[in-house]
């Protein structure tokens, strides 16, 4: 059994960590952290993992938690997991960050957009950015990964396997309008997600200067673009869970919507959590599952496609694709401890 | 006190015109009609009104309500407003249409979205289309108005400025991704709205083939756009009232935010029920309201605007709106009787 | 005009007071405060309200506010409207205050529960509990009113009726069942008002232990029993407003359903804001009404009645209830700017 | 592998049977039935399911299934699993029941309650029920098992262990308050269940009639009461899942909390899905989880407990509770294919 240890485990995607990778059929939870629970048991913030585990909280102490673990999931903010990484790799420990931290290649670009110097850029290069459907031959050999942002994950699925079968010009505007649930804001307390602030509401939010949207352009620049213009929408919806992704696109072609669902299913074919669809997804039928359902429009007038994709910000946007990365990278099989159907309704 | 009857009042739109009507300080409510509920008392239908109405429920007979009542308002299904339109505006009566029967002034349009002849095709120019903002001149003048779709005002009101203003090319591509609480789709139960359909989801719906394209591909040509390509997608989400509209559309000339803000408070200076907002509209803010908030973004890139409208889709996409029209039909004040905040949470 | 101020014009209750007296026929708002957000705009702080209200928040000085204001809404958190209550009424000033800070005629009783000794317990028999369907003759003469609490405005509407038509034994055992809506919490962030903490879930909370608990005993002893033995179990709901208050009590003598919903409707005949129904009432229909309605069944067996009733938490439930007070201590019709019927779906 | 077929198969239950099962390591699906989908695949009508199971739905034959699976589970409304199961029994096959036609052992109480005579009513004595917490021994050796309503389960597990220690007097009065999410109600449309006539609102429906007090009175009395006057309000919120009941009872000798959360802890000591809490349960916690989590209060006054119980109505008030019996049926571990932590948030 794999030991691994939950570095931050008291928020959302810390609690979805624990819940996966105790049913996971390969691993062993030895350690979870937490700065400010220190000394407390695991389900007092966790009550529905109650008989689960019997793990108390204890501080990020790195040589400590070295003896007791191999594997480390980083689920801390942004901005304080660059330390640990380094040290973390430095002791020869496998890690996935799921914060933003090693996500922007270019050091410049994470400064600009997190309002912080990077302490470890040296290892920008070297960690890998853990999109399992994109770079799963780099991740099997790689340390150390970066967990994507939820709303890349969803708008980059679909793209993909557009770009790279040269659907799209490559300074082509791609139009991203995501809808999120309240989750994704994490499990601090805050005006934007008090529920009666939420609730029977519907807004955008940080239009234009989402963090997301540098993680976008870098990802469909590797996939083959040059110069494309990024117009990104998120949404914040009243409902826990899920990320509904419209991508409008034009195509330099004229194709069918049969033929743009016959390049996603062949683009996917191997790819266990991907399902294309003959219809609209809807998160509620990815709800706590990794799986990222697709479906795709063409506009009547021809030249332009409507492209959908649901996940769960949680899972196939956090917690799972994370451990689907660690499966990848200790040699797993990609869906161990995965590959469970969605809760619904 | 001008004599009004509703005409189909046992669902959602019906229900908000008599909240609305009941308050209304030149009106008096003497007639409400059901076909399938007639002989029932309205409060067994609306219990949020009991105290306020004692009409019972009477069928439809134009006759005999032609003595009671002088202005009408029909809250039917599309396809069923067409005959007692003909008959109410034959008996001298002014009428505002709730439907979509006389949104379409090209016949064929209608009988290709709707899949029906129009029984009443001349009158299709006669009845003016109801979006007071653009409108009123004719409105005040008119005997029958057909009261715009929810989407339709939620993606015009933002647009019509810009139109007119000459900042957007006339064959240019209009893309509105809109977001819509379950109301909009009526009171009558379907696997579509039960609720746990759709809470906790969100999904796109009639992607491309929705019936409200033609009438807003209709009225922004008759603002003075061409050729446009629009592409609308509406989305379902889990609140009871509001549509969020997100717009995305290429400018012909730069534009800074500051500047588009002012082009649309110039625009609508002497609109009452339109607030335009230094940050982002939501539905929550104008609920049981008869406001459309505006608010507006540049792309960084420049080029690119977002605009974002929020209306209750009862109030300013249906029973609000409809009041507004009468109130310019009858002269009396254009605010008389909607002039109230929203009510938030 | 009666010249009003709103103390505390941020929160909940204090965003409803606005909105209520923005349209109140016989009322001008002069005056808004909040110490953290003095200077900004109420707008800022409450968009739906933009367009009604020019006025800037401003710190509480009862001087400066003196001589603006003739009637002041106190909308503080517990324990801090002391302090003001006593200054404003020794400067002549008619005040309603919505805080449980004058609710409890005991100093000793609210020390208890509110850990915490009173300022000005001379004060506490002199202001009048304010609910109104019980004491409107005191509240028309009084200079200050203590506004009830949510809970026991749902708990003792119905059972003031049993309990003065004596179908109720003096130390009979009263079970209180309530469920709110969230924004009873209020609008600081928490995380037992976390979105994602309350939405899809139900919990009972201060279980035995609710601070509104000694307002329900007081209540029900000065209406006329002797040592109740009252259990009140609140219970956090995943909606904005309302109260659903079950109410289980053992009637001394046999009733039919009918004879207490008689007896009911026979007591609060005269009360404009209280309808007894045939069915069950649901907060949906008094969504933003001052309406409490109010239904009851008789368990098949016997002697045991089932009261419910339903409040808007922050109308009837807070701000509506204010201003109904406000209305009879200044010799206002009881309804005035409060008689709109709620706000469905 | 069991050959499991599941009898109507396109409703909630039947669709969390298969999200179940479809994971069971002991299981092999092989035939779903529904008499209005025949011929269609279950992925349409479960999309969540996609990718886990290729079968068709299929009309109920009895024969023809006979062939193909060893262990029904009949998910068909009340009043048709009858027939169905006195010819499965009949073909020598195990059955679990999920409707109502099994919980009430005497036919005349099923006839007053159900409107309908029983067809099978020698097989009532010989179909055991099944709350596994209570008759494992029965159940392991039946043939036949009627799954417990949603509400008996949630309101019998926390009575149990007070009645079968002695702690209340056989004639006591037992106050049931249930608060139900939406899913309970089925997955037909229907008015009560109609997104906008759920959302934020509450109501008690069905008071003093409901067909689940007949069960809790008949399982009480097996408990070992006498003649327990039990007062049953149902209550419908908005939400998914989940039930949360608060059942009030007098004790027959003082008890501290600590004590009587020993005295629950000790009764389900051995119960794997039974987790006795400190604080108070909430159906959020059990999301998707075959747990009955359950709390306690004593009344300050003494003499009355609180208890609070919450499971998931659709897996231990449904379809999880019946994999439980089947686990049991036929000597498999009873937490087989149940073992997993609910989906928080």
């Amino acid at each position: 059994m794999l030991r691994v240890a939950v570095v931050g485990a008291t928020g959302y995607a810390g609690g979805e960590l624990l819940r996966l990778l105790c049913q996971h059929p390969k691993v062993q939870l030895t350690a979870v952290t937490s700065e400010h629970a220190a000394g407390e048991s695991i389900e007092k913030r966790h009550p529905s993992l109650k008989g689960f585990l019997s793990l108390a909280l204890e501080p990020l102490e790195v040589k400590a938690l070295s003896a007791r673990a191999d594997f480390f999931f980083l689920a801390l903010p942004h901005r304080t997991a660059q330390t640990p990484m380094a040290a973390l790799l430095g002791a020869g420990k496998k890690v996935v960050d799921l914060s933003a931290d090693f996500r922007l290649q270019d050091p410049l670009t994470y400064e600009k957009w997190y309002q912080a110097s990077h302490s470890e850029p040296g290892l920008l290069k070297q960690v890998v950015y853990g999109l399992p459907e994109v770079y799963s031959a780099w991740i099997a050999e790689a340390q150390g990964v970066a967990n994507p942002g939820c709303y890349p994950t969803g708008a980059l699925l679909p793209l993909f396997p557009l770009i790279k079968n040269g659907l799209v010009s490559p300074n082509e505007t791609i139009l991203i309008d995501s809808k999120s649930g309240v989750s994704g804001a994490g499990r601090s307390p805050s005006p934007t997600s008090h529920f009666t602030e939420v609730n029977e509401g519907v807004e955008a939010y940080n239009v234009g200067v989402h963090r997301h949207l540098p993680e976008i352009v870098q990802e469909v620049i590797r996939g083959g673009m040059t110069s494309p213009r990024v117009i990104f929408t998120p949404h914040l919806l009243p409902m826990n869970r899920g990320i509904l992704t419209t991508i409008y696109i034009r195509l330099n072609r004229s194709l069918s919507r049969g033929e743009i669902l016959s390049v996603l299913s062949s683009h996917y074919a191997k790819s266990p959590f991907i399902r294309i669809l003959d219809g609209s997804p809807n998160p509620k039928n990815v709800r706590g599952s990794n799986f990222c359902d697709i479906g795709a429009y063409i506009h009547p007038d021809g030249g332009w496609a409507i492209l959908l994709s649901a996940i769960d910000n949680l899972v196939k946007g956090a917690a799972g694709q994370a451990v689907q990365n660690m499966n990848l990278m200790m040699g797993f099989p990609e869906t161990a401890g995965l590959m469970s159907p969605g809760l619904c309704p």
